[in-house]
């Protein structure tokens, strides 16, 4: 099985690492495909540059399509998701979708970590629908950089974060961000609750998805495209899009 | 003042459908300047042509940042709303919210009709936080080419739809989609309850943002974007994200 | 355009305040009329006094139906709002309702700010179907009566309130209350997240209503009273109760 | 035990009726005290009525403070409730609050059939907080009138309301309005679910309040007014508003 | 009357507890039979012994069908609540849903103080459908047996939570717990809210579900088994699932 | 690995079915264990035998502790689902649950069909915070039985309901109960969109479940049992209660 961890920003560094953290996670067998967009933001921090990324995303994904089983968005928020599993033929998840839902398997109600703001989290998790599971949302006050430059600093910020997370409530902790790929088996046994790695959650629940050969939906807003003409993109998408 | 109406596809037909509408809407003095992106789908049928046109936008709003006072997005699914309106440097609205927002001045619950799909409309009111004030929704089984081509049985068809969305406890009912534009005055005098036009209600929002004159947020997930570094985007798409 | 600034309660200073508030957010052309009713509580602080102040609200509405374009309800709680909105032949807006609505154009989340208590907003708040918009409210120690005798430190707990409600999440800050008419402008420069006056924001958008012209619903819990027949209220009502 | 059982509308004979149930509902030693208001409307059907309505209702029970042990609201939208609630020194129950919150006792979710439209229902049951165990509300096409001149029909018609709301998953119904009053012992052989009297429900919730003895909250929006100056109102109304 | 207050563990002594609260709580003539199962946890503090306590909860009542009138659920969280209630041949009401929908007739959001954790609680109340009325849960850090030892102390943190709840906007506080039965009328002098009780609640309810006289619903999820076979449960129990 | 499919009722030959889909579905080298309980409801169709068969599920698991990797509850109502997820030392995972949350990967909103009645679905499914996703439930009027005696006239039934949810918005259907089990491979070819069978869901979900090898909370309502005293139960239970 060929599964495409598809990167939303430009920065290889952080496609190597969720790729790392991605073939640590897969069963035998399983091929990773690390996939780097040519265009859009270094690193995504702004709401204009989600978008942007997710027309980068979707025009990365079109190159694959037909040549990968699955598609692991290994991008924060879960970018251009939906029109993503609407435009493949195959299943694709997000890495933040990913974790949040292997959460709900874990305990009651989950919490999130991550670096700087957590409003467009809080979004995120409302658009999958599952706000009623969530204890709480902690920014930690820290940058990647950071996490680079003073490991040590930035895990005690981080697991004063998740022990706050499960005072709250949290019955496991929600690792967000492709930054902190990687980080949850390092944090894991001083935490009081389970650690959830988009990218490792990401790639088991791809592999049950090729397993489970679902069809894609024939009616509704994720039926596959048909016949649609769009300008200016680069052609394996304007073929999706155009469908047959 | 200047109001950009900016399309989100690639079909002039449509924007200046829109911008007619716009002009017929706007107070005297108020001048509306019409924009089509030079990319992206013809029309957005799908999810996937919905995030390309996200970023065909921005790259067309980017152009207008400095020389208009206020965009109304003319696209029915408010297509990148929240990214445009933290990136630009005046008010941003797009013409469902407008229209949704409205419609909470005009009674209590309202209904939106539309050809076509409806789920991605609800999954829009939802993410502005007023599925308590959505009564219902009806897709009418018709095209924007059955309307050119059949408008009295378009029409009645549309006057199907609010009738029954009133009957669901519809106190008003949103017109839906940029191929509607226009229609609510020929429809109002059947209907038993006001029919709201996105871009009429957001012309006039727009007004009433630019008259406040509220300053752009310093903190948060819409405070303007400082220092970003985004590759392979037009020039003046990439000065607002570096911004300073 | 002649807008109705109706105080809810018999104090004829804080109809003057909202009234220069109103006058200093109109355009050009708009006219705002003043009005304070002849009973009912001298401040509304109970739930029993909002009830009484509604009656006298309607009564003092109803002396102006016909003789102005629009109405704007200068009273914390948007007090009988929907009753006078169902009344009136023409558009009516509630200051808090107003302010709410336009925080949701600046952004996604919004606090509130006010004196005394929070329960009756966050109920108010709830009616209009806003929850899911609201990130804190918060009830400053302090009375309008400090406000006048102490600005500066009034100034500055409101500040302190402010910035905590950024912190929470909000994009925006409703300043809650009458009392606060007029206060925006003072206290902006300092706050990190745009300031809203629910006066300003009334107004401006009864002048949007009433440019767009909307019928009132001829179906529904928002259509005009017909042959109501109701004894013991001044004759402006009842005439209106009984339509016609 | 003195129960008051508080019409809001001017129309004594719907007093008399409920009076009637409630007296059929008392516990022995419960004393029911019918009582109407001076003014307002002869029955609610807009929603400016109901706030006039509001008015007259606290006048009402003002009048009976210190001289009944409870109080019920016979008025189907629980006219008034939380203002009455903080400002009589007994407890306070509205009918429909009564029948709803009953009806969680008997089941999972609850309908509600009523004579006329329902969005006024629906918003009361959201006040309440109550939508979550709400399976459906259907308005019968009929009016009090009728249920007079052809009582057989009509309760055909609330049998097939009845029915329908069982099968859309309502373990019990209410029947909404004072118009209904005392009309589910003759429904209720034919019903397949347990059918819900305001009026018996409060009445009974009203003995187990006062046999409570709970105390009023002193801190909050129950708390009762103190000091509170208001003009216009009758003389018991004014007094409990200044409280001491 | 005969209310079983049927406590769900199988500790005598709280049962006593309860069934000394019961008694104060009841009116005249109101008999109140304890009873505690045969099998299952000492004391349900895990989500599995809850499960087991729910049989064992069933199998006690069943051997009461017919000859009480009523059933208090003396245990914190209504366990098999839904279940009893369809089970069995008369009213059934758990202790915390009790104490809950009383504290919707005395304010508007409430909260809950209780020993040890409230996830779970939060969850039931959720599952009653009142979340929206909740203010918040404050667990206390303190035992059953520091109850005992230490009553003062564990008084003063308790009046702590409840000022705290209080703060947070709740209008009344539910003790959870049968360990705090009879506790608030000792600590109702210093509370600034009414405290409930949910065995005094339950009681009461019950009496009004007893004098109400409401039939079982013939259809839907609370209709009573027939002809259910299950085997290895006591024969009061098989008696009542077999119907008939 | 070995996975325990575990059915709550007593009927082997439903054991048997669900074992037989999970042998479908699961990874060469995953053992099936298939379990029934020896005690419980022959098949569960009321609220009482539900929680009956609680407790003969967690006799049944609490016996195969440590001797399986992970537990699949083979049973349409998740039974004792949170409870078994606490007490077990391994993954635990309910046969709905696992195809609900198999579905938010598959599309937007999901539909749920069923032989019978649908609202205890729907409360498990609010349960696990997912109402927001689902988009319909419809009990087809059939049994499983009939499903033998008449499977191509149940299985046109089961076409009208999944057809009918797909109008509704449903872009996948979960098939409910494990009376479905099996039945998906027979019925996709028709179906306008993808048909979700708990058993494989759930079986896959397990299968990345003890892949990621998470811990379980050292802390909250889902942290293993200990030194918990329960009475009349088996031995292994009453081990895994004591903890240790």
């Amino acid at each position: 099985m060929r599964i495409l961890v598809a990167n939303a920003n430009t920065t290889e560094a952080i496609t190597e690492l969720c790729a790392a953290s991605a073939r640590a996670a897969a069963s035998p067998g399983t091929e990773i495909i690390p996939a780097t967009p040519r265009f859009g933001p270094a690193v995504i921090a702004t709401r204009a540059e989600n978008v942007i990324a997710g027309h980068a995303l979707l025009t990365l994904l079109a190159g694959h399509a037909g040549a990968v089983d699955a598609v692991l968005l290994a991008v924060s928020h879960d970018t251009a998701l939906e029109a993503a599993r609407q435009l493949m033929p195959c299943p694709v998840v997000g890495m933040t979708e990913a974790a949040c839902l292997t959460a709900c398997l874990a305990g009651g109600r989950f919490g999130l970590a991550t670096f700087g703001g957590t409003e467009t989290y809080r979004e995120r998790i409302a658009q999958h629908g599952l706000s009623g599971r969530l204890a709480g949302l902690i920014g930690v006050d820290a940058t990647p950089q950071d996490a680079v430059r003073d490991p040590a600093g930035v895990a005690l910020k981080l697991q004063d974060a998740i022990a706050s997370l499960a005072g709250q409530g949290a019955d496991s902790v929600v690792l967000g961000g492709a930054a902190l790929a990687g980080m949850a088996p390092r944090l894991q046994p001083e935490a009081p609750v389970p650690l959830l790695d988009g990218i490792a959650c990401g790639v088991r629940l791809l592999e049950m998805m090729v397993a489970l050969g679902l069809p894609k939906p024939r009616l509704g807003s994720f039926a596959a495209p048909r016949g649609r003409v769009v300008g200016g993109v680069e052609a394996p998408l304007a073929a999706l899009l155009r469908g047959g």
